[in-house]
C-alpha cells in the first residue's frame, strides 16, 4: 500500500461452490460501486444448510479501497 | 439468508428506555436510507450517565442488508 | 458454585419481545432435557429483521448444568 | 468527554428483573462512593439459575468517573 | 432463522482434499444423529502435516440445529 | 490427530488441590459417558473463595473425542 | 455523546511522520464527505517499510458521525 | 452468587513455586484490605526468568468481592 | 518485576497534543494517590473530535503498582 | 503430538489459485529450512486485489515443528 | 525490562507431570540456543489424552530474550 | 505485497522518546539480520515507569520480511 487514504467496506458474499467463490461474488458486487479496490480480509466464514448439506457458503470480508485520487 | 450479497453497516443507537429501544432507534434510522434490512448483531453496549443515573443507552449494532436485487 | 463437575451447553433462544425473553425461551428448552441448570452467560445477541423492524431477537447462551450427583 | 482524566471501576450488579435493572443496581452502588460518574460499558452478562429459571441477572460493567476537579 | 430454539454443537472434520471437504465431512457425521441442521460457522482451521506436506485439513465448526418442533 | 471426525464437549471441573487436579476431575467425568477422548484445551480458570482462601479451583476445558469408528 | 444516532465508518490513514499524523490524514479525508464527526478509535497500527525504514505509518480508525439532525 | 453487587479488583501475584501459589499470594494481599472475597479468575500467566530458569511466576487475577452488606 | 504483589488500576488520560502526552497525563494523576508505579499498558486509543479535527486524544491505560512493602 | 518440544514459526504464503494453495506454498518454503513439520493453523486470510479481482491470496499460518531429536 | 530490544520466540513444551513442568521443558530447550532469556507468557494450555487420562500437558509459551548486547 | 512468501518475526523495541521511536529501534535491530523487511504491525504498547514517570516505551511489533528470492 502506498501513501493514500483507504476506506474499508464490509460485505457478505454467497456461493454454493466454495469459500473462494463466495469471496469473489462479494468482490464483484463491490466493484460495481467502488473503484480502486486494493485488498480484502476474511472476517467470518459461515454456511447455510439445507437437507443436511451446504446450500451456500456465506463469507464476510472487509475490502480496502483507495479514496481521493 | 439466501444466496445474495449483503453489506454490513455499523450504527450506534440511543435511548433513555432500554437496550432494545436503542437498537430499534438505530434500525429506524437505517431504514430511512437502506432497503432490505435482514439481520443485526449487537457489538457493544454502553450508557451515558448524568447525575449518577443512566441518561441514555448507546448500543452499537452491525446491520446486514441485501444488495443487488 | 460448589465442588461439582458441570457441563456447558450452547443454545440460541428467540423472542419477538426482548433479549431477556429470548434467553428465557432458550432456558425453558434446556430445562426439558437437563436437570440442575445452574448459570448461563450471553455469548452473542442478534436479531432477525422483517420490513425494517425486529421480527425476533436471537440470543446465544452458554448454560452450565451440574453433572454426576 | 472533555479533557479530563477518568478512572475505570469494574462492578457486577444483580437483579431478578432485567439486564438494565442489574446495571442500574451496580450504578447505584458506585454512586455511593464515587462522584462524577460519566459513562459505562457492559462487559459480561450472566444469570444465576434456580429451579430451571432465572433467579437474577448478573451484569459486569466498567464505569468511567472523572478524577481531579 | 425463524422463531425457534437452536442448539450449537462443535465438531472437527478432516479431509486430505480441502477446507470445504473437511467441513462437509463434519456435517455428514452431524447429520447421522441430528435432524434439522440449519447453519454452521468455521471456528478454527488447522492441518496435520506428514513429510512436510498436508496430510489432512482439520476444520472446527459450530453447527446450529433446530430443537423442539 | 488422524483423519477422523471429532466432537468437542465443554466441561467445568473442580478441585481444592490444583488446576491440574480440577482438569483431571472433569476428564474423569467425561470418560464415564464418552469413549476415545483424545485431547483437551483449558478455556478458563477460576476459583471459588471462602474465608479469603481458595475453596476450590474451577477450570473450564474443551475435550475432543473421536466419533464414528 | 447526546441522544442521537451515529454511524461508524472505517478508514486507513497514512503518513511518513507519526501515528497521530496518519490519523489526522484519515480524518481530513472523512471531513470532505461527512459532517458532524464526533469521535474516533484506533483499530490497528501498521507501517509500510522500504530499505529497512518506515516509509509511512498506516493507521486504521473507526470514526463516529452524527446522522439525522 | 446471590443478589448482591460485587466489585472486581485486578492484582498480579508472584511466587517461585507454582501458578497456584502466585494466585494465593495475590489473594492473601487482597484479604488484607477487602472483606467478603467471593471468586477469582486468572487473566494472564507470565514468568520472570533468571539464568534461563523461572525465578518467579507472575499471575494476573480478577477478584470479585461483595460490596454493601 | 521482582517477587511482589502488584495492583492494576485503569485510567483514561486526555491531551490535545499526542497519544504519549495523554498517557503521561493519566500517569501524573495516578502518581498523586499511588506510590511505586511500575509499568503501564495501553488498552484503547480514542479521540474526541470537534469541527472535524482532533480536540483531544483519550488513551486508556492499565497501570501496575507495587503493593505491600 | 507426543512428548516433545515444538517451535512455532509464522509465515505468509501466496497463491493466485486458492487458500489451500497459498498454505501449501508457505509450507514448501518452511520445509526448505525446517525438518519435522508437524501441524499448522491458519491465523489470517487476506487477498491482494488488482483490477477489481483477486490477484493472489495471502494466508498467514503458524507451523509447529519438533525441535531436539 | 531495561532499554533493550527483545525478540519473542514461541514454543510448545510437554510434560506428563504439570503445566509448570511443561513450561520448564520448553524453557530448557530455548536455553540451548538463546542467551539472555528474560520473561515468558503462557499462550495456550492443552493436554494429549490416552486411555481417558492425561498423557502429557502441552503448553504454548512466548519467551522474550534480549538481543544485541 | 506481491506473490512471495513472507516470514513474521516478533520484537519488542524500547525508547525513552515516543512510541514511534521504540518501533524504529526494533526495526533497526531487525535490519541487522534480515533483508527485505516489508511491513510491520504494532501488537502491544507498554511503558516501564520510574519515579512515577515513563522511563521508556516498550512496543511489541510483528515484522514481515520476504523469504526466498
Amino acid at each position: 500500500m502506498s501513501a493514500h487514504t483507504y476506506k474499508l467496506i464490509e460485505l457478505v458474499g454467497s456461493s454454493p461452490l466454495s469459500i473462494e467463490d463466495a469471496v469473489q461474488n462479494a468482490l464483484a458486487e463491490a466493484a460495481l460501486s467502488e473503484k480502486n479496490l486494493r485488498w480484502l480480509e476474511i472476517v467470518e466464514t459461515r454456511a447455510h444448510l439445507e437437507e443436511g448439506k451446504i446450500a451456500h457458503w456465506q463469507v464476510t470480508v472487509k475490502i480496502g479501497a483507495t479514496i481521493g485520487n
